[in-house]
């Protein structure tokens, strides 16, 4: 029996019903007179310098309210990283689909019609697609001079076209490998795959007829969109309200993108402007995730004890860095895997190419890296004869063990995780049985992931009649965000979750909050919504002690009612105290919550001087997957997944499994089936019909495994745990693949032409890395 | 050379532009796909059983949505002072206007049709229109059944029609009349006018498919009419959100009208619902001024010195209290006037007839009181031949005086209007000379209102490039609010207005505010405005001294910078300092302010066991007004108005200069042309053609004398005096007709019949009243 109320149960979502009724809207979906339509003209070369350009039969085209463009925009650097964007760039286009201009158009129609009217004059440059061409000394510059850029990050690294270099380490990694009985060394690649959320990015400018202006948009953060809008057209930021719609799934890909074109369409036409990408163009515009190689060099002693890794990642940003020194840093940072490393050593390089720009996507390095580290630790544990999760018990973190920033985490339940997967799994290190011309096997893998980060604020307020309004900046963009508020709000507050009402995400609105990313919200906002509600309860109980003339200490919370337990008539509703006065008078209950994740400081080589907070809090977690490889097709179909994490309390059990069995589905297709395929700088899928993702059919049985140990520093004990879900699921399957067909596909993903290959014998992918054995 | 940067300039309204240009959006500009068109059927009848309600043919007319009425909706009681109203009465209708049903459909010409399609049945009742009529023992009932009914208001004095006795009174008031050498004795009477705002009441409702929504109102308080309609509709404030729209005018009349009805038609059809009342519903189902009848009983001194005050005031408020006994309250206080009586008794009587319901209108008893307070001191004065202004210096209060409920007020600046007025109009006592079959005259009055009450609450917050956030609950209604918060804001963070974005007027998104009203938002708002804005001013200040290790004491703000005097090195801009660790940490810098009006608590009988506070601050002022009468047509024109005003510092100069301007301009059509005229219970002048406003021509040049003496408890020094700019206006154009043909018209509107009635000797108006002497 939980000694919770609400928390642990599995509660409805609150954007469920009308997202199901079709009562929801998005973005386009709304309707302010006169909108018009906006359209942006993307570069048809992937790298060129613009000559000339020409709007002006576009401008004078009947229907056509503005054209934006190098020509009349600001050119104002910006970026997450390294600033190295403008809205249009004069001088040239790096990707096949940089902006060259935008209108906005009475209709799509017309606006279509004036990007055709647009007259752009190239002179094509050679191009470069592979990063590791990229990195050659002779390889076209797809940025001339860094010089130019400012950065978030230190590009101290920065040559040719690596935006930057970065890294973690610990130990001695050469004294590491000199005390190894053996190393391996393997290098890994993976695919870009993109978010494929369902909704594509949209967004909708209106002029607020005061030389600023409102934004709906499908992001998953208002509050840095704000800030943007606001710097690269030139506004005060309180020139800028931005509003966070109904979000049709993020994935860490909802950053701005069509957002500071609307904008500007808008300020420049006086009207409101809806710009949606079309399917194709959130592929080509949208911020997929990174291709990567990962070389991995290991170091173990005959008893399988690992004594050094050495990594080195190679991350293709494409044409500008986004996130991608961050997510390459993530990935040098989970490249020593969940183990008891002692001696690391694990740089990764974000490299330039004239290719699409990639971004954030669940993960955020992690899969890259753990499917590498995974896969090796199945290899290792081939070639010493452990069992693969032995292997991974002996070299688990636990209690007290530090991360490889030097940063301590006192509790670690990665065992928990190890020991519990593999009773779920029958586990006896002995391969599944096999028949009728099809092979059995499995495949454990262990990920960990961040949960949690920077600072957070909310409000809580009980109304006249006792009910109480939640109020947050985080937006929901589809895991139940508001319903954990809501429920955490509800907990404290001995109330119910239909009595709690959550705004969220309007700048105009809400306290201040970072985007919806990093596994941080049901952490972070989850432990500021609790603080607020504590305030809240806190000056209820103190009224009702004024009131009712008896110490604050001998009353209870519950049913909307403070009171005095045994006295009935000592007993003052949350209504009538909303309206009372306490000792320090009247007014409305308040509750503030204000919360900054904790963590030593980091300090990368990379990043700039100032040290940044370490992780706020860990989340470990195990999958073991059991396929079944077809060896006539090459076809690897997935059997079971069982997935053991490591959760802390609970909030809402609907909410976690789902997240679950989406993120564990989106491990399956980054395992198997998804894949951006390019033709040199051209995608050549950029529809949901020619890129696949799983459907129902490819999802097997999923056995969800909660570990529920309560975070310490979490709210009720609770931690994100969204992104760990597909971390080690790639990894996993790969393992199972190898122990069903003894076939060790090393790049994803895993194609049924490449299991063939690898049954033939060894083959090359047209990236050029083998895979079968090496 | 003032001490402020930003107070006591003219600066341009946040909201002028857009108003001027047709960029601002009122309730009914809106366009939400599939809005209905939202209309309610009134009662025919003042007063009437209702024996049968059949709206079925209104329900199967095509394009018909919703159909409310008494049959399907909650019979909840609620009102603002006596819970005597219910969205729909089953049983009778009070007044011509009385909601019967409301009807939803998808144009006004269905809605208007299947209002003539739903069938009433009415027996009529005996009705009663006088509010003298209606305290006699056998007058018809309005209200059949006291005891049914809350209140917020004590109802122990209800009898019949009289829904609340109201008193307040001092001293001894019979030992005071025994100790006066003279008494007088004169009844006054005021008439209806309308607040005549220019955008008539509208309500524009939409459900969130969640069972609740949002509510865009014309409305003086959001917070309130969430409140309302949650409890009307028996629904969790969490599932109301009230957004106040942009406010075509109030003046105390926009209390909460459409809203109710918008709101359930919105909920019954699942659509959005638009209810925009017509100029002529606006004036039946409004809440304009209540007429009175005030008989005051004045004892004095042979010097002039006033000894005893009696006051009986009679206030029609039509079919249902609404604010009724609150302002007759008003009334009784302000019935003193703004002189040292030390034996006062005052009683109000709120009285029910079959007419529509009166309601608050700027000024809340004060007009009705000093009107006929003010028109006695003028009868005396010219009894005991001293100068009328003399007079009002020997009576008038002072520093350290109390009030009529034993508040003392430390500072009285009303001797300084009096002396800084007739300074101005070159007062000397003598009549003004006249000619040309006109004659001249002039006439001084003085009064007060308060100003401030109630809790406030506001943020400010410095966002990422160092501009300034206000949020309050506040809403806009037309007197600059939102450019004062930003003002204050600015003033105390050292940032230009420009730099200031005021968020208001959300329930969901701003901190908790009540109405506009009660001259309380520059005193109360600017308060909490100002304290906010200190509070994240201390928090720039202690980060920047931890991040520049100096002493926070060495540091100044301005220029969106802090920095050490002297030292240019030593310093931070705003910006930065948003997004830097203090001693505590880093987080957006989020300033509160949490104030609550002070004053001694009052009792008055009426009133609830509860001790009420006492009033905030209070502002006096002194009018002269001078005045040339057509003898032989009657007509009164007003030549010039000086207005002295005890306004503390000046937060807006342009601002001030406008409310003085249309607060004297509505004063003046108070005393002259203004009336709501009836025949029985129906309104016979419900147009703005029939019914006559002051235009730009009827109003004389105004001479605005501004006494800015700081107001202690007041931000920065400042208070409120929208309200009182109107209080003494008709008092001293009575005064000046008198002064100009011997005319004393106690009855307003002081219109051309009945100035000639008075010149022909004694006449009788319609309600009985004796004018010219008595």
């Amino acid at each position: 029996m939980s000694e919770y109320k609400v928390l642990g149960r599995d509660i409805p979502r609150i954007d469920g019903a009308p997202k199901a009724s079709g009562d929801a809207k998005y973005t386009a979906d709304f309707h302010l007179p006169g909108t018009l339509c906006g359209r942006i003209l993307r570069s048809r070369h992937p790298h060129a310098r613009i000559l000339n350009l020409d709007t002006q039969k576009a401008e004078k085209l009947p229907g056509v309210k503005a054209v934006i463009s190098s020509k009349n925009t600001p050119h104002i650097y910006y970026g997450v990283t390294i600033f190295d964007q403008v809205l249009f760039d004069p001088e040239k286009v790096r990707y096949l689909g940089d902006e060259i201009a935008a209108v906005a158009a009475t209709d799509a129609d017309v606006a279509e019609e004036a990007l055709s009217l647009i007259e752009v004059e190239y002179e094509e440059l050679p191009a470069v697609f592979d990063p590791l061409e990229a990195m050659k000394p002779d390889a076209p510059l797809v940025h001339e001079d860094s010089g130019q850029y400012a950065s978030t990050f230190d590009v101290k690294g920065r040559t040719g076209n690596v935006a930057c270099r970065t890294w973690f380490g610990c130990g001695d990694v050469e004294k590491g490998f000199a005390e190894s009985d053996e190393v391996f060394e393997h290098t890994f690649s993976t695919q870009q795959n993109h978010q494929t959320y369902l909704e594509p990015h949209a967004s909708l400018a209106q002029p607020d007829g005061r030389d600023g202006l409102t934004v709906w948009s499908s992001t998953q953060g208002v509050f840095n969109l704000q800030a943007l809008v606001a710097k690269v057209w030139a506004l005060p930021m309180t020139k800028v309200r931005v509003i966070g719609s109904i979000v049709g799934g993020g994935f860490g890909g909802k950053k701005p993108r069509a957002d500071m074109y609307a904008a500007g369409l808008a300020l420049r036409s006086g009207k409101p402007v809806l710009l949606q990408f079309t399917r194709d163009e959130d592929f080509i515009a949208g911020l997929p995730r990174h291709p990567t190689t990962t070389k991995i060099r290991t170091g173990v002693n005959r008893d399988g004890r690992i004594m050094a890794r050495e990594a080195k990642l190679d991350y293709d940003t494409g044409a500008y860095a986004d996130h991608g020194p961050a997510i390459a840093a993530g990935g040098a940072f989970y490249a020593r895997g969940v183990y008891r490393v002692p001696n690391v050593s694990a740089e990764a390089y974000t490299v330039y190419t004239n290719k699409p720009i990639s971004g954030a996507f669940r993960g955020y390095g992690a899969p890259q890296s753990i499917f590498a580290g995974d896969s090796q630790m199945d290899i290792i544990a081939r070639e010493l004869d452990i069992d693969p999760i032995d292997l991974r018990r002996l070299n688990a973190m636990d209690h007290g063990d530090s991360l490889v920033n030097g940063q301590k985490l006192n509790e670690v339940w990665l065992k928990k995780t190890l020991d519990s997967a593999a009773r779920h799994a029958d586990w006896d290190g002995k391969p599944l049985s096999s028949g009728n011309g099809k092979r059995r096997g499995r495949g454990a893998a262990s990920g960990m992931h961040v949960s949690g980060g920077l600072s957070s604020s909310a409000n809580v307020k009980v109304m006249d009649d006792g009910t109480v309004q939640v109020s947050s900046g985080v937006i929901e963009i589809g895991a139940g965000q508001i319903t954990m508020a809501a429920m955490v709000a509800a907990e404290e507050l001995g109330v119910s979750v239909d009595d709690v009402r959550v705004v969220s995400a309007d700048t105009d609105a809400t306290p201040f909050e970072y985007y919806t990313a990093a596994s941080r919200v049901t952490y972070n906002v989850g432990n500021v919504v609790r603080l607020a509600a504590e305030d809240a309860k806190r000056q209820l109980v103190e009224r009702a002690a004024h009131v009712l003339e008896v110490p604050a200490g001998d009353l209870a919370v519950a049913d909307k009612k403070v009171f005095m337990p045994g006295a009935p008539e000592r007993s003052m509703t949350f209504a009538r105290l909303s309206k009372a006065k306490g000792p320090k008078g009247g007014g409305p209950i308040l509750g503030r919550g204000v919360f900054e994740a904790q963590g030593p400081p980091i300090n990368v080589d990379c990043i700039d001087g100032n040290p940044r907070p370490g992780v706020a809090t860990m989340t470990f977690c195990t999958h073991i997957a059991e396929v079944e490889v077809d060896e006539e097709t090459g076809e690897v179909e997935v059997l079971r997944l069982i997935c053991s994490h490591d959760v802390g309390q609970i909030i809402n059990l609907g909410g976690i499994i789902g997240q679950l069995q989406g993120g564990v589905t989106q491990g399956l297709g980054y395992a198997l089936i998804e894949e951006v395929v390019y033709s040199g700088g051209v995608i050549e899928n950029p529809s949901l019909v020619d890129y696949k993702v799983p459907n129902i059919l490819d999802v097997p049985p999923i056995v969800h495994d909660f570990i529920e140990e309560p975070e310490p520093t979490g709210p009720f004990g609770a931690k994100g745990f969204s992104e760990a879900v597909l971390v080690p699921t790639a990894a996993a399957i790969a393992n199972a693949v190898e122990d069903a067909i003894g076939v060790r596909v090393k790049d994803l993903p895993i194609t049924p032409e490449k299991v063939l290959k690898g049954l033939a014998g060894c083959g090359k992918t047209p990236m050029g890395w083998c895979f079968g054995q090496d």
